[in-house]
């Protein structure tokens, strides 16, 4: 058992890992969605030490369920409504399943031009899925590509706004070519913070918009204000970063009017739509990327809630010669004459790894299956149960809906106070029923209900909401 | 066809997907290695836009064949010799796909235990299969975490390096902290001045060691020289990245001669062991990691030789409380009991991303189904097939072997010239038969036969020997 495993081997296992999966999303409901583990509960099971002979394939499975399965947060489980969702879609995982199975490299175009230019595609095909404006398409000056995560994404776009701004000065002098600031507004993402860290601004240039209290939305006046006496004192303003749908409440930022004020002193503006992005698929909602004509730079999740799974965060640039400029490097190894012949993209440009796997085949494989209405349908399933989530707590004296509530996340607490909030959530979360997870709105502590499983039936939410209901 | 895939849908839909992989790898010697497309020649088969309606799942298989796979440069064929090999092996791809069927993000410990925990055990046992030292091992004040790549270690490294010998300060005030430096061999990867852009110190930040024409590794002595002068400069040596390994020839530098140089200067030392230190499972080629127990940070890639399909880059560091301090930001809707308990990782706190995909599973399916002897016959019979190889270059008057081939790496050139070389090289490539790469040796131009594929067989690289000969 210690020899490669034969194409023979291969289709038994793998047959009996499709089945497993299957079986999986069939019994998902009979699990916790939270897991009961508790610290060092996994790692107790497994030996100290590498087995020294190989091992049939079968005991890894039945370790799986007997080792992993109790140390498992199901994600997938219909009454998973924390944090944001992770789809994870039938025809994605075969996708994936496809880009393993073929292990190629796409980080030139020359190690797989198929890779590189289904990923050109299927950006251009999800660019028209959204709406968005033609400058980010690949047949102008922009274009887009597959990132990890927003976070990397947020980096880039940093990195391409330091090189833009600095007339390509930080490529070789670093961020000690300036003194460089970066906005964004308190409810946003903690990437961007930590890409200020990586990328060596620090945290102390990064600025926070104070945010309006009913909408949770950046103010735009306290940009301006923050620009102009920044500017008067010296700095460089490199980046603003506006969300469309922040990570604690869904937030909506006014992305135009803070595009405006970015581009007047020369900073270049990074939309971050990771998990509300990709609603704009419906018509009905396409409004959220209201102002994203304007931007520089835009990001949203597959990974979250259009059922790819993760990791396959589409970014796309307007100009994609900044985010090249800021990147390339092209050692002796690599070179080669697709690349020197500029007809093509290589996307190790485009992002901090070298290596890249073939991700697009697995956006290929659900762009096709469900087709532009089934995209639809999905999100819109998820927004209406929201919307009578919303409806529920409203109407019920007991609790108050905390911020607005367009799409499908809901922030809500109880009036009685933070104590008689988090009591309730624990009490949830340890049932094993439900998982939900938290944010503060204006200090106060909130529970957010994010729907968004691919198995979420209008009954799973119910039985959440009376399973909070009967802990207040 | 717009809803979702059923669990019987996915089954009859994977068992598909499963038998078209056992059925590649059957069929890749009728491959040509390298793809004989031209741009745009992919795209033009795609229609311009998105369906409306979704459509079955044999018709994306279908275009798999007749679009995608022309376009294909094929990693996995057995007479792959370009680069470095990309392993993708069944246990991997199968641990994969269970990965993307379970759909969790590893994030934090709280958001599946079992994801964080089979990771550090995993990881744990990869030191024990490498004989790295105590220091690196989670019982220490080390540990080791699953990177998406090379690169991205690379910059962990150099940020968790600008954070310790600022004493932190780098984390406010960005790297404006210091006048920092970076050094490195001329035949480092290019990751190591993509993370000084990057990071934010510039290339300018970067010192190129020169490096022993017959070893092509690293010239300590220059290191010293560099060190003390910068140092008398006002400079800040923040880190130094030793390779185990360099892409261009497989240089292996001194390591522990260029830990003590940084520690003399408090700088970081981080060693990049990206194809190479794998090889370490076999006892008699664990004196290529000689020196690394004196290392800060050690990095290897599971993802490259050592059958675990990408993305796997395995990041060990020896004082984890650097790297966290570097990278850890918890906003609200990430607090939890366990993080606040102390008694857990948070891997998040370990990488640039958020989101984690529960990549450690894929590396206990290959440890399990390989064993420690199963990895050590598949690297042991590459490291022979090469030393054959190199023997056949040396007994051809007509080539000059360029390098040391310790491992599966040998660099080669025609006595008759660069154009010569050239020539030979591209008509090799251009008959589909094998694929090698280039790089530079002193100066000339060299072909780098790179043995890994696990199906290579010693008829391969007999048959790839004897069209190079044709081509001199």
């Amino acid at each position: 058992m210690n020899a490669h495993m034969s194409p023979d081997e291969f289709r038994r296992h793998g047959h009996q890992v499709i089945d497993w999966i299957a079986d999986y999303h069939e019994r998902l409901e009979s699990f916790p969605v939270l897991s009961q583990a508790s610290p060092g509960n996994v790692r107790a099971s497994l030996p100290a030490d590498p087995p020294e002979r190989g091992e049939g394939f079968e005991s890894v499975l039945a370790d799986l369920d007997r080792v992993i399965m109790p140390g498992i947060t199901h994600w997938q489980h219909p009454s998973f409504f924390a944090f944001f969702p992770a789809n994870a879609s039938g025809p994605a995982i075969l996708g994936d399943l496809l880009a393993s199975g073929l292990g190629v490299q796409g980080m030139l175009w020359a190690t797989s031009p198929a890779a590189t230019e289904l990923e050109t595609h299927m950006l251009d095909w999800l660019a028209t899925l959204l709406g968005l404006d033609p400058r980010f398409r690949s047949d102008s000056a922009g274009g887009g590509v597959i990132q990890h995560s927003a976070s990397d994404a947020a980096l880039v776009a940093l990195v391409a706004a330091l090189h833009r701004v600095s007339g390509g000065a930080t490529e070789t002098a670093g961020t000690a070519a300036g003194r460089f600031t970066v906005y964004t507004s308190e409810q946003t993402h903690s990437s961007v913070e930590k890409a200020c860290r990586v990328a060596g601004v620090g945290s102390a240039a990064l600025r926070k918009l104070r945010i309006d209290p009913a909408t949770q939305a950046a103010d735009a006046g306290h940009l301006a204000d923050l620009l102009a006496a920044d500017v008067a004192a010296g700095y460089t303003p490199a980046l603003v970063v506006a969300s469309v749908g922040a990570t604690g409440t869904g937030a909506l930022d006014p992305v135009g009017t803070l595009a405006d004020l970015a581009h007047e002193h020369g900073a270049w503006l990074h939309v971050d739509a990771a998990w509300a992005g990709v609603a704009a698929v419906c018509d009905e909602l396409r409004w959220i990327n209201a102002g994203v004509e304007k931007a520089d730079s835009y990001c949203t999740n597959p990974h979250k809630w259009l059922l790819t799974n993760f990791d396959c965060n589409a970014f796309w640039v307007a100009d994609r010669a900044a985010l090249i400029g800021a990147l390339s490097i092209l050692p002796e190894y690599l070179r080669n004459e697709a690349t020197e012949s500029g007809e093509v993209f290589d996307y190790r440009d485009w992002q901090v790894p070298l290596g890249r796997r073939f991700r697009a085949l697995k956006l290929w494989t659900v762009l096709r299956w469900y087709g532009a209405r089934g995209l639809r349908d999905h999100i819109r399933g998820h927004v209406a149960l929201a919307q009578e989530f919303a409806g529920w707590v409203a109407a019920d004296g007991r609790f108050e809906l905390l911020a607005p509530h367009p799409l499908a996340l809901v922030t809500f607490a109880l009036r009685a106070g933070d104590a008689a909030t988090r009591s309730a959530l624990h009490a949830v979360n340890a049932s094993g029923d439900a998982y939900l997870t938290h944010t503060l709105v204006n200090g106060r502590l909130a529970i957010r209900m994010a729907i968004g499983s691919v198995l979420t039936e209008r009954r799973h939410v119910e039985a959440a909401w009376h399973a909070i209901q009967a802990q207040a």
